[in-house]
């Protein structure tokens, strides 16, 4: 089999298909997460945003609306240099949007004309905004508790909302429409992990490789591709060593803690991060996995640590929604165990939004 | 006298003083809203976002919150290349945040301990941002019927927020605090025009020189430092001749059209452009003397034009408020009698904040 195709591939299974097959989402035979195998090289293109690095993702979209290259603000606190990357000043306020860039280019590209998403809100957002340029027709199935400030944007973006009484319950309305359009399935889609990996070739062209990754894990997109970036720049001889990655979870939906411990941890209330709730990440194991080969751990915070470091991060200049400060505040709560002198901090989601 | 010497001066009447007197507002002989003189080079530094031209400008700021640097899109449209400079990705969420970098820096450095403001909502956010971070009390006076997200977000960043009846009593009110505290006076404070200025040469620096510039005119500051910059650049022997520009206005507020044509323009009504509603534009005088110096003209626009340009502008991927829209609304009624082939529009202010 040439190197040079691009396929979906399942590591459990050992199914393959073309890339543009539409066997995006879940592998048809065991129902696991698909990947995709393809050729790599890091030379970064001339010109600013995602377009930049081609030569490490699987395709080339055709619309830039100025997703990635986002700020590099590097502060130093505790003696050490903290880099926040500020993800929420993508253009449609969230890391999403470099998922969202190449998921639904994947869905224009292989001719379907509607899209469907299940999300807690800034996927909407990210998710219609992309079907908008191609002209693709949206559905969001959102949680009727979702942020008032999040729905009006996914209409105004001309999507249809579709209000559930859970997440949970999105999920299972969003499958009745998988034959007929195409379901982004944002937390199982590849796409969103390689779309997250940009952002590691980012710091390591701008600043270089941080000793250690702090991220919120949701579905653990953001958390993946981060890993997968560097990993990446480690294969291709580019950085000689790996960061370290912690990952931030709350205390009220906590599947990495717990597969990670064996044990829930009790702990006080932490719906803020509303951002962050996925019961069932589809790729908890390879999570587990790469927090165990990084010598990682999952650190879990509540409401009012989210609320101290809201308010320490808009001392900043960071205006950004309550989940996207769970990685503060769990630095803030590990910051006299660690010795790592680089820290990298991507903030996820645009508190404009409220 | 030492052209190396930073002083404020007014045009009018020959008034000078030190930079760092706090003369920065308005003449105090003759009422003129002041300018400031200095020494420049274009000799951009290493590093992304204003402080790269720190040698194009009076101060260089302690701190860097992501301000500038914004994408810049190259959408071809009849034939052109219309370049969208989304400004509405600064960290505040509008343009204005380049000249609070500077504004409230100067008020921390003159060690003022309090921040006043009167504005119609962007500024208000950019100023509560930006005292934040110096660690200032802000108190922000906004008319009632300002967006109710903008107040909210302001009250978020720490800012008291004080209501009027309406913008023109916002500006009365707000005099009361100037003699013990900090006036922003965005309106009048030319530190917001040499923000502005830096939008020209990330222009000039990443594509080169536009034909024409497309550009909301509330206060006329955003404009102004547009001219600013690229007469810099020209000046300065780094572009070769000078583009055009065209100022947008809406029917309902039109002092710079009324004082170009010498009479007002009946027309729909245009109060989704809010953000540019600014009856006496304190440098009215300059404006003009631009406008008639580089061929340029004013257009009309009303709520019609603007939700269309909005509709269009969404389409093409930028989430920005109605009075960002108005550039594109004007661009749509001129298209056929103008003949420049590359138009910048700066998008000036975000959409999230619904």
């Amino acid at each position: 089999m040439s190197k040079l195709k691009i396929e979906w591939i399942c590591r459990n299974c050992g199914f393959r298909s073309d890339f543009w097959s539409r066997y995006y989402w879940r592998c048809p035979i065991c129902g696991s997460p698909l990947e995709i195998e393809y050729k790599k090289s890091f030379e970064p293109e001339s010109g600013r945003g995602m377009i930049r690095y081609s030569s490490m993702l699987p395709m080339k979209p055709e619309k830039n609306i100025g997703e990635g290259d986002t700020p590099l603000i590097i502060e130093n606190i505790d003696g050490r240099k903290i880099l926040f990357k500020l993800e929420y000043l993508n253009p449609g306020g969230s890391f999403k949007d470099r998922g969202s860039s190449l998921a639904v280019y994947y869905a224009y590209k292989t001719g379907y004309k509607t899209v469907v998403e299940d999300t807690s809100g800034n996927t909407g957002i990210s998710v219609s905004l992309y079907s908008r340029i191609y002209g693709l027709k949206t559905k969001i199935f959102m949680p009727k508790t979702a942020p008032e400030g999040k729905k009006r944007l996914v209409k105004k973006l001309g999507a249809e909302v579709v209000e559930t009484e859970d997440r949970a319950r999105a999920s299972e309305e969003v499958l009745k429409y998988v034959s007929e359009s195409f379901y982004v399935a944002h937390t199982w889609n590849y796409l969103y992990v390689l779309g997250a990996s940009t952002i590691s070739y980012e710091v390591y062209e701008e600043y270089g490789p941080p000793d250690l990754v702090i991220t919120p894990i949701g579905s653990g997109g953001l958390f993946l591709g981060l890993v997968k970036g560097f990993e990446e720049l480690y294969k291709l001889g580019r950085i000689s060593r790996m960061p370290r990655f912690i990952g931030v979870q709350g205390y009220n939906v906590q599947p990495v803690y717990e597969a990670l411990k064996g044990y829930k941890e009790a702990g006080e209330d932490s719906s803020l991060a509303d951002g962050i709730m996925v019961r069932n990440p589809p790729r908890l194991q390879e999570i587990i996995e790469k927090i165990r080969l990084y010598n990682g751990e999952v650190i879990l915070v509540g409401n009012s640590e989210i609320e101290k470091a809201l308010e320490r991060l808009l001392d900043l200049g960071f205006i950004i929604e309550p989940t996207s400060a769970t990685v503060y505040a769990a630095y803030e709560k590990i910051k006299n165990k660690i010795d790592e002198k680089t820290i990298l901090m991507p903030l996820t989601g645009s508190g404009l939004k409220i």
